[in-house]
């Protein structure tokens, strides 16, 4: 079992043929960032289009046990999530109905202050909004799941004990290996796995300890590493990959409409555009490397399953249900 | 098996406990009239919160496998629908996405022309439109049932052979019992249950003989006329119920945004308003009036039961679901 948490490719036949050259069972899609309710349907009904284009590559997975149908069908099953709350604008209601449309994700913030949290770029984290904490009990509800991985460490710390089911960190990895400003401190890593939580692991350069450069190597003793510090059963892989995006696409993802003037993240003015990938993971097709390299270290079989995609599928089944609290 | 086609009260407690009473298995409810798709989907939020709050007598219901559910647990199950296109907007991506969030059926028109067909207050009727072919083509697809029943006679027929998948008159009576402008001359009743369609007979006032003094024996014997004459799988019941609205509900069910003149439908100047209902029809309870007045004709047991809810069970059981064409 292979899934991916988090991909925000520019979606093509090719990538598509690549997840399933890759063995790559489910992949958690990011489906909007910045977009309001109105346009992230429109996003929902491009990707109706591919399904309905190309039924014998891919399906929408709404529960876990969908992965069980793709796979019997040599599918890969996509589940959506946001980036940003801004899909339900200020109205807590659209939560079921982005729920109903297929979004088992949500991040509270995203790098900004949100109506729900802070991000993990601003000065301040005052923490959890009074919204937010309607939010949470709803999307604890309605099975979505709180994704903490762009927001501060305060908010993450106190959504992951404000919410009654487990939330996650999509997609980053540990401050101690690489001090990047998305990475997590062991506290906030700690806050949501000590709850059931999970944690992906990320590919992205900017994230990876010497970056562009980082080994196959360092990146599975990292994570060989955070499983015997955060449990084996709340880990495993949210790439974070961003296959065939234009440029203009990074600066989406980091200014959206809130601001005219550029930011460059976690680029620079003299390097503003997407970071090239690691050697050992262009596309879909090296997840394999990860398995190998995972075994490299001497992990156990069940234990590379695990990372691989079993504790997602796990955390799928338990979370993405209505609460049978009623 | 109770199930009533039609309805669009003005919702409350009392009107749920009410169908409880009445042994309404299923009813399909109209959640828009003239609303944009954003409107639409705060209509979706309304009746979320409403099963939220009363899960003990209401249940969305997406299939008809979800009436035998409801059954079970002596719940009634809610089913969608529109009366006018304005939900999907001018974009046939938008069916797949209110197919999802719940509806069933939608009219192509009402009254005026839409984007799509010509409606039944028109003078001129020149059918199906382009739109509306690919419309109809994606209802097929995805299991949006057609409802022609304030559509225009030619626009009607056009409906009924274009469609590959059977239409719907949800609520209307033959032209030949009460010459009414909304109910519908044999031709056009055939054109849809010759196409395994059906009619939902309605018992809003303005579309019965002698109206509010329409004598349930009159109703009744009229429904026995139509099964013998379209078919005894081809009819049901579509009440039409708006019970608890207040006037100001039929003037914009009548000119919702369309015109700043009043336009008095089936009503007149002196009687605008929502007419007053027949004696033996006031709310859900009476459905088994109904039940009665079809047995006092000497109609077998099994008919009666084909026309009280069976034939509509049978006919959300082959057209709620994706078509398996491909």
């Amino acid at each position: 079992m292979r899934i991916d948490n988090l991909q925000y490719a520019n979606w093509s036949l090719k990538i598509f043929e690549q997840l399933r050259e890759g063995g790559i069972d489910a992949v958690h899609v990011t489906i909007s960032y910045h977009e309001n309710f109105r346009e992230t349907v429109l996003n929902f009904e491009k990707w109706n289009r591919w399904f309905e284009l190309y039924p014998h590559l891919i399906m929408p997975g709404y529960e876990a046990r969908d992965i069980d149908v793709a796979r019997d069908l040599n599918k890969t099953a996509i589940f959506f999530g946001f980036q940003n709350p801004s899909p339900i604008e200020d109205d807590v209601g659209l939560i079921e109905i982005v729920h109903r449309l297929g979004a088992r994700f949500m991040q509270l913030s995203y790098n900004n202050q949100s109506l729900l949290a802070s991000g993990c770029y601003e000065n301040e984290d005052a923490g959890i909004t009074r919204m937010g904490k309607q939010v949470i009990k709803e999307m604890n509800r309605v099975g979505l799941v709180i994704d903490m991985s762009h927001s501060g460490d305060r908010s993450t710390i106190d959504a992951a004990e404000f919410s009654e089911r487990p939330i996650a960190i999509t997609h980053a990895n540990p401050y101690a290996w690489h001090p990047a400003l998305r990475n997590k401190r062991d506290k906030v890593i700690e806050a949501v796995t000590s709850n059931g939580g999970m944690i992906g692991f990320s590919i992205y350069p900017h994230h990876l300890k010497d970056k562009s450069e980082c080994t196959l190597e360092s990146f599975c003793q990292m994570i060989a590493d955070s499983a015997n510090k955060y449990g084996i059963d709340n880990v495993g892989i949210g790439s974070d990959l961003c296959q065939d995006q234009p440029d203009s696409v990074v600066e989406w993802m980091r200014i959206g409409r809130w601001s005219k003037e550029i930011d460059y993240g976690e680029g620079t003015a003299s390097q503003p555009g997407f970071p090239e990938q690691p050697s050992w993971f262009k596309d879909s097709r090296d997840m394999s490397n990860i398995e190998d390299g995972l075994s490299s270290l001497g992990m156990h079989h069940d234990e590379v399953s695990k990372i691989m995609g079993q504790n997602w599928y796990n955390f799928y089944a338990a979370n993405f249900s209505p609460n049978k609290v009623r």
